[in-house]
């Protein structure tokens, strides 16, 4: 009984090495070197090459390698009663609201500029009168995180999801007037929704013409929930007023994109949140467990909600 | 009665309003135009004139405008048995703990660096593998909001302070082996002391060679805290790698100082967290209130530590 990683691109030797070293007894498996395919009982998906899922006639459940499940749900070899599981671990999500938190508490304290005037020996202080109010799109494992951090810091918040359903003490919004509420409100606004067919292209100019002027959009869900041509023609107009991204509709972003040097617009590589191997390798032999008990992986997908 | 504000150089103008309009009864008068000496009951002292508190006898008490009241306590004028408050509000405490949260954090996750990146079409993800250790020198007001903000995160911390006295579970370092031990441990060192004669220059060269190589030093206590020609060696040796600062033995930092140009120190003009009119105010009355009962101002200060 085996568990494979698929993880075309990326380096998983690493992950492997900790998957054994936590727990020896399990057969760990790297594609291409797949061994007897009937043998693989539970899979690791990331970006797994077309009619992989076909061959792997035992496979009792698979597994997002990341906090994402879209690239296994759009798998048309993916068989209709599998379930799917996620990695959505602790780590990764302090991570990722560790990231939030500086982009964003640095961009309202204005950091980059104090950067400038350093340079040119010029003592200006400033300081905000008011928190910045922050607007999450989704409130996963992720989000949640994220929020409570903000919370510590007496930032006021608020959220969106699909059901409304409240968080924490916090007021959820949901529905498509307390998606354009929340624009409203926010002087940050971050997504973290999960990809689905409802949150696809989600931010957009309908969108963006509801924001305040000068807000900021952050998008750290995936690149296809952002319209790039409507984000250009907002920052035109100052709806949102700058942009911070780390997710892109073709990634690398290409070379002359215009996000590369558009001013208002901060780019990094798809790294808010990386997995990493002993939080993954942990997750993964728990998952596998389960699923050997005959019971659904972690973090298991509603396939018909799509997250 | 009457309470006198006494900022020299600082515009309090706001100030004064914000405490009439929060209570009409209270007659607030801006120094130097202070009516009658002997109907002042209360001073808001920030860089008060010498020979000013001599000319006082009606005070009943005094509180510093901002969080640290060694500048009142200095002044060889402000009679012995005299009660000296201090302004430690909440919102205060909170802009200083997300000042130290975007720069600590935007640090760690190198965001100048993934600035440059993008100036040059570069994509190169990157995350680091650990939360960084964070090392508070201080557990008063502001540096509790800072502690719990990155526990909200989960991120390692540590504390020093004068008693060893523990906060919300952490451990807590005190007398000089237990600063270096806390030095020893840090990733990011943070002082946030009052400035007293046992913490005057206590970031120098002792503290220094005990940090990690590539270790980073906040100072947002006082400027009389750092030994400045210390750290310029320290620098030179990576203990630490680099330094974040707010607050300079000369303020404004001075034209030609070589921290000005030093590529590992970033500068802010001495405003990580300001306190608010509104905040401010509200303090004010509530201290002149207790004050005008026969009861301690807000946040008094124990004269014999000096804090």
């Amino acid at each position: 009984m085996t568990v494979l990683l698929v993880t075309p691109g990326r380096d998983s030797a690493g992950l492997a090495a900790a998957i054994r070293r936590q727990d020896p007894s399990i057969d760990v498996r790297i594609w291409p070197e797949t061994g007897p395919a009937a043998a693989i009982r539970f899979a690791v998906l990331w970006q797994q090459p077309p009619g992989l899922l076909r061959q792997l006639k035992g496979l009792a459940a698979v597994s997002s390698l990341g906090a994402g499940a879209e690239h296994v749900l759009a798998d048309p070899d993916l068989p209709p009663g599998m379930r799917v599981g996620r990695l959505a671990g602790q780590r990764l999500a302090a991570d990722m609201a560790a990231y939030l938190l500086a982009q964003v508490l640095g961009h309202w304290r204005r950091l980059a500029r104090f950067r400038q005037a350093q340079a040119r020996e010029e003592w200006s202080p400033w300081a905000p009168a008011d928190p910045p109010r922050i607007g999450l799109l989704g409130t996963g494992n992720m989000a949640g995180a994220a929020l409570r951090a903000f919370q510590a810091l007496d930032v006021p918040v608020r959220a969106f999801n699909r059901s409304g359903r409240p968080l924490d003490g916090i007021r959820v919004e949901s529905g498509r007037s307390g998606l354009f509420a929340l624009a409203e409100w926010s002087d940050y606004l971050i997504c973290l929704l999960p990809l689905t067919d409802q949150t696809r292209g989600i931010l957009n100019a309908d969108l963006f013409k509801r924001m305040r002027a000068g807000a900021v959009l952050v998008n750290v869900g995936r690149g296809a929930h952002l319209v790039e041509a409507d984000l250009l023609a907002g920052l035109d107009h100052g709806r949102p007023g700058a942009a911070i991204l780390d997710v892109f509709a073709q990634e690398p972003l290409p070379d002359g994109h215009p996000f590369w040097h558009h001013p208002a617009i901060q780019i990094t590589p798809h790294c808010a949140s990386v997995t990493g191997d002993e939080e993954a390798a942990g997750l993964i032999i728990e998952s596998w467990r389960r699923v050997a008990a005959g019971q659904p992986p972690l973090d298991a997908v509603d396939r018909s909600l799509g997250y």
